[in-house]
């Protein structure tokens, strides 16, 4: 879903650049740079660079967002969901690394974060609804949704910083640790029927 | 364990102005002046902000890290540490919510956090496995003592930032679910011995 022409051929070299280094070292004059374009014609299509950061938070958005009609409804489902989100992460890895940073110079993107950051929760609980009704887990409380709805975004959104904290270098394999540790979340509430189809694809 | 004298009080006035605020709006000439202070009587007490910040970190450590000997060994002694926890937490808010800037503008400070957090996670592995022991947990796989160490260093460090990232305003009671979120995720593993103690204590 990336734009086509100059504005992608922008994205593109911006979204190396902020995943090699960090966004504030990145000036529009090293992107357009990066380009052999003039820096008039990089703000021609983008004004600054928060409108950059911005573009690439709407591409992962419309790369990891799924519309209600498409949720996943099995264990497979989420097993490969995961994956799929997992590469989307380290694609755009740079975003939730600087995630709070980013939040905190741009109230827009700060508002739409969260709105979507809400519909996220929502939907969530609407998946773990589902696979409970569907024999997949067995859920002894109302507040397990809560909780793992929670566990999801805690890992989503500060798996990358977790490891920061912990002095671990952050690659793509590690970076998807978050992931095997929302599933290690779920298992005590897997039902056999949940553990036979995960074994099946050797999750 | 605050210092005494002028440089416990200069402290009380920076926590409190970093928590109502934020550590870059609270300049050291505006910490001199709550306290009706000269910038220079402050200077020769601590250097600059980052000294302040850095005090302030050691406190916070050196009444929540436990010595070996101290750790918690029953489910009891678990739910006390952590409301113990809930309450320094609350007390040195700013550290938390604006953990990862702080670290980013302080190299020394961030090796010794690092060194912190490693040092904390191996003691959890510690407790957990002593919990075991006890008979107060049952734990199917030996990941899960990573994962329950993930969890807690999780909601430790960033429950503050989940909550801002669904636009939750943070009170002493949504950051203390932080240590719900753990007791929850622990909560499958516990033995009939260890849900009878948290019942006992109202857990």
């Amino acid at each position: 879903m990336r734009a086509t022409g100059t504005r992608g051929r922008i994205l593109s070299a911006a979204l190396k650049l902020f995943n090699e280094g960090n966004t504030q070292a990145a000036t529009t004059n090293h992107i357009a740079q990066a380009l052999g374009m003039s820096p008039g014609n990089l703000h021609y299509h983008y004004r600054n660079r928060e409108a950059i950061v911005y573009a690439l938070y709407e591409e992962m958005i419309s790369r990891t967002k799924l519309p209600h009609s498409k949720l996943p409804a099995t264990i497979a489902d989420i097993h490969e969901h995961q994956i799929h989100l997992a590469n989307v992460y380290w694609e755009y890895r740079f975003f939730n690394r600087e995630l709070l940073f980013l939040l905190s110079r741009d109230t827009v993107l700060k508002e739409r974060y969260i709105n979507e950051n809400r519909a996220h929760r929502e939907r969530i609980g609407i998946v773990m609804r589902g696979l409970a009704a569907n024999g997949y887990f067995d859920i002894p409380d109302e507040n397990v949704y809560e909780q793992l709805a929670d566990t999801i975004l805690l890992c989503n959104q500060f798996w990358h910083s977790h490891l920061e904290t912990l002095g671990i270098e952050v690659d793509e394999s590690n970076l998807a640790g978050g992931f095997r540790h929302i599933e290690g979340t779920m298992r005590p509430y897997l039902t056999r029927k949940a553990l036979e189809e995960l074994a099946a694809i050797g999750g």
